[in-house]
């Protein structure tokens, strides 16, 4: 099978290099078009890059072009990774030329009729889209996937939202220094230290949370009927968001009804067996001490959630710990997902 | 004025190292006997001791002889920041041969007759030794100070609970590793990573938290009217214990109400200008990034809670941050207090 | 083909686990007999071992019970990693039982009628081992590899030694923390600090590269024509030792010659193909900037020595720096390539 | 005696923070004019630095308005920390305005006619200052310090080059994070890694070591008779550079004579007990495993060259190790120095 070309916004930065390593070896697309600031521009990939992976830049990288961020001979399926200073007009006008914009930037994110998507969670709110082009008069369409620090919370949630509905919220995260990207945290500001403060990123938690587990009717997006709250704290860990979680939740449930429905979740991308998705989508450990970045990030390659310390919690009512992969699963990961979700639905035929 | 000798058991260890180091220059108390475990008696502390701290070992430190956990010819104050394997045997053993052990132990802590003591929270327990000696026919007596997590929490709480009463507490820690002791943890284990457990540490934080802010009647103190939950992490940080905290209160208040109790906060410590206490037991920074380890965690010579980034809560009522230094006001610091007090109660004469 | 059975003595220490790692789909051993200390004996190997690896335990290694380190039923070919305190005893009783042991530990190492192998450095010296058993009565025998720090610059050093002899070599490393093994070196030694000391370190290099680059003549190792110094640092890295090195040769020779003399070297393990063996034993980095521990200590699956930074050294003639995996070519691969040496050798029939 | 009023270049920069902070309680002078980049100029210092210091900034600088870098209004003493892009060009308009530059920037340390001092080493040097000025056709003038790697191991070289001659030094640095100034090193470049090159370090510290061991005759400067080599790495320290240095000297010597040399080594700003220099400028530890980080950068407040681990070289004559703060003795210590040496001359009435 002919792979389908893809281009990449924003190549160059961590989560874009994260894009051409993940699909390298990818079954369904090839990454033959890439752009970036127009520093880069002009310049081969491996010039222009400062790769920041320990695996090596893929070889058939190395001496594609960087382009600018115009449309015009990029392929229809672009995933983009700009930095959200610029993503707002870049991503408007790719979609508007006919491209589908598979996004990973926060600009477009809460627009009422921009599918804001993981595809185990919501893979119904994709329809959006029809609304988005109709009232836009677009071509193409943006489609997004959410932060990074909310991602492995909100997977963590479904499963209970959908057995036992959901009330209460409260997660304190231990983020990664990958999350703000490169050159991102200098080491003078983290070493031996925690940041208590990232900019804006409680703000989307709670917000986007909301959007994730709300209910799509007649082509709008109902707030899920909870409460949610974020601290959100940054800490010396390269990649990989630890968070500790306290929840209530709407009806009775048990330790091991919780870690049953964990353990039992499957969804859309498992049936399709879509390229990235991982076989379990949640992970639970029973060791006391787990997860832990060192040795659980990168389970199902870095696109599972993985959960551990299940417990009673005096205040709300459960408590655990979760820990996702930040620049797979809550970004690079997660939109090639979605659009392995929507190549499945049709969207790109 | 010639100073009260005072005695250490523990001497070697992380704890033991700080009480020297804060007793070098202190005006009130000399250490002048120390002990610890039978591999370290009969050497000088010099060549017993691996000192780790970044200042030098006192230089009056060197060259006393370490005996063995054996009271006789120790002082009749004694601090202990014994390995809570063995500081249950050994702080009463001294407590019954009429030594007054001030302990930062766990081990004797939740003992209906101890009092857990934070000088600047619950000093009118200290009352609860009375009791303590009656029943267990001692000339000596024990009083402890709290778990290093606990005293920063329950610091910040103290002046909210007066003033507006407190119901609901949720705590998420990122603990240093010095509070593990020496060698303590493994490079191996944390670089890079964050651990989400400390064994025993959150069952503390909850029962401690009630029985400082807990009220003492009749020689009993009962558990504070409020429910708290702590998720307690360890992350690579060298001293200092940061923690998101979540509450609700009993009555109206504001986010400036809460800034104002924290700033007007004053305690005995600070009337009686005790040698240890901080001027100002509570400090709090406006800017949206702090408190943070590496420039907050030696205000007011560590003996401060450093609370920030202030704000409501969507699920409880209110969310902050605070910091303190975990072998300061968490450990050596908190006893040193207590012994101030007790001296300035006429515990010591 | 049926895989031969293999022991490992020391299973559960951080060289052990590599040694499982490294085995778990070796095409010609399989470890199936496994001992460590006595607190480790009558348990599964799951129970017995503090497992540290990021990648996970062998599936296979879990429920094998862990042995008293006696021989018996340990079947012929064992491998050792067993703490230098008790490798010596336990080493030699098992080579007197008739076991081949192939030991990553130092004891043995400079015993004049024991080998020191790099495979691709001197395979020749296996045939002390003739020697070994005549003169020791055993039916067994002992091999051994070198320290972690000296593998690395050896490798290094062994093309330029071939091609224009070798006078003079200052090495500085600077070692990571895995090599001392689990718990080994405490955070609070290490964080944000460089250790300038390493116990016996130095030593085990300038007499090792000795032996390694020594002509056997007679069954006797000559020590090389050159001399050696090393200052040996520890850093904060988990896994990869970079050594800056400076060198003086016997005979004329441009930067352009020893990059072609890295380049081109390969030897017998490349000849033979053994499993272990990696392609190219040296690997030359031209960046500038290279080699680093995040990108390069993983190259050849940790069994190359990556060199970079090549360039005139006012003092000496030469300078560069030199990176290897510590615990994978520096210990448990370099005596799993030690075994695959011995084997296609006829050693193991 | 009221205090110099001095001028600051680049005061916002990390060296720029660490003037401010050794001149808060400076008995001579006094910081009353800033300067730094358009960016910062018109506003005050509290707003436009972004302090990196664990101290917190001066009370008495938060106010202080930062201006642009031209001379004018400025004190006659002016610091220098600027970037080096631009600090050629304005350091040279300022000494012809009439200033007086101290500087720590490395534009013009190599030129034939401007001192490179280390008080301690060449204080004749700062004589070139006439020349310049005639030359030049100048009112004011330029003196600068050495690179922060050339600092710590020139002062440990001096004492030796003094009583036995010296001929050959072979170092190999592994330098804090905070010599790359601010925001500096990315977290995701050095965390668990070194990075085995500094841009320009190598050849800075060759070069300058022979200015400042180069005797001066008729205003000019021979280079030092004898050959040095440096190799330089990046590690994962926040301020204090290490080097394992080895050398070869002119006359005998044992190791007991080094130590006598270094232990007793006094110079010009002890004499006049200049207010920043050390008491003891090199301090020799007899530990096996020190200087380290953690325990020495801060002795003598920052000033001194720690030495250790004296020992023979095999290769060379003799190793040791050396430690000194970067950006207090290595940067803005050793400016102070400088001008303290300067105005003890009566350059600066």
């Amino acid at each position: 099978m002919k792979k389908l070309e893809v281009g990449i916004l924003g190549a160059t930065g961590m989560v874009g290099q994260r894009f051409m390593s993940l699909l390298e070896h990818h079954p369904w697309f090839e990454a033959v078009w890439l752009a970036a600031s127009d520093r880069s521009a002009g310049k081969k990939y491996a010039d222009a890059c400062n790769w920041r992976l320990r695996e090596a830049m893929p070889a058939a990288a190395r001496d594609l072009m960087v382009h600018e961020c115009k449309p015009g001979k990029a392929p229809q399926l672009i995933f983009s990774s700009l930095d959200s200073k610029v993503a707002g007009e870049v991503e408007k006008e790719f979609a508007q030329a006919g491209h589908v914009v598979v996004s990973n930037s926060s600009n477009h994110r809460m627009e009422p009729d921009v599918p804001l998507l993981i595809p185990e969670v919501n893979p119904d709110h994709l329809a959006m889209v029809r609304e988005q082009r109709k009232q836009r008069g677009w071509k193409g369409m943006i489609v997004t996937n959410p932060n990074c620090t909310t991602v492995g919370l909100v997977m963590s949630l479904v499963p209970l939202e959908r057995a036992f509905g959901l009330e209460k919220v409260l997660v304190t995260s231990m983020q990664a220094v990958s999350g703000a990207g490169y050159p991102g945290v200098p080491t003078l500001d983290i070493m031996g230290n925690v940041i208590p403060y990232i900019s804006g990123e409680e703000e989307k938690v709670e917000r986007e949370a909301h959007k994730l587990l709300g209910k799509l009717t007649d082509g709008h997006v109902a707030k899920g009927n909870f409460v949610v709250s974020a601290h959100c704290n940054r800490v010396f860990v390269e990649d990989g968001h630890t968070e500790a979680v306290s929840i209530s939740l709407r009806s009775q449930a048990s330790l091991e009804d919780l870690i049953e429905a964990w353990r039992k979740f499957r969804a859309l991308p498992q049936e399709r067996q879509l390229p990235t998705a991982p076989k379990h989508p949640i992970i639970v450990r029973e060791e006391r001490d787990r997860p832990q970045v060192k040795f659980d990030v990168n389970a199902e390659h870095g696109m599972a959630a993985v959960v551990g310390r299940v417990r009673t919690c005096p205040v709300l009512q459960f408590k655990y710990t979760t820990l996702s992969h930040n620049t797979i699963r809550g970004a690079a990961g997660a939109a090639l997902l979605n659009a392995e979700l929507m190549k499945s639905e049709g969207y790109l035929d």
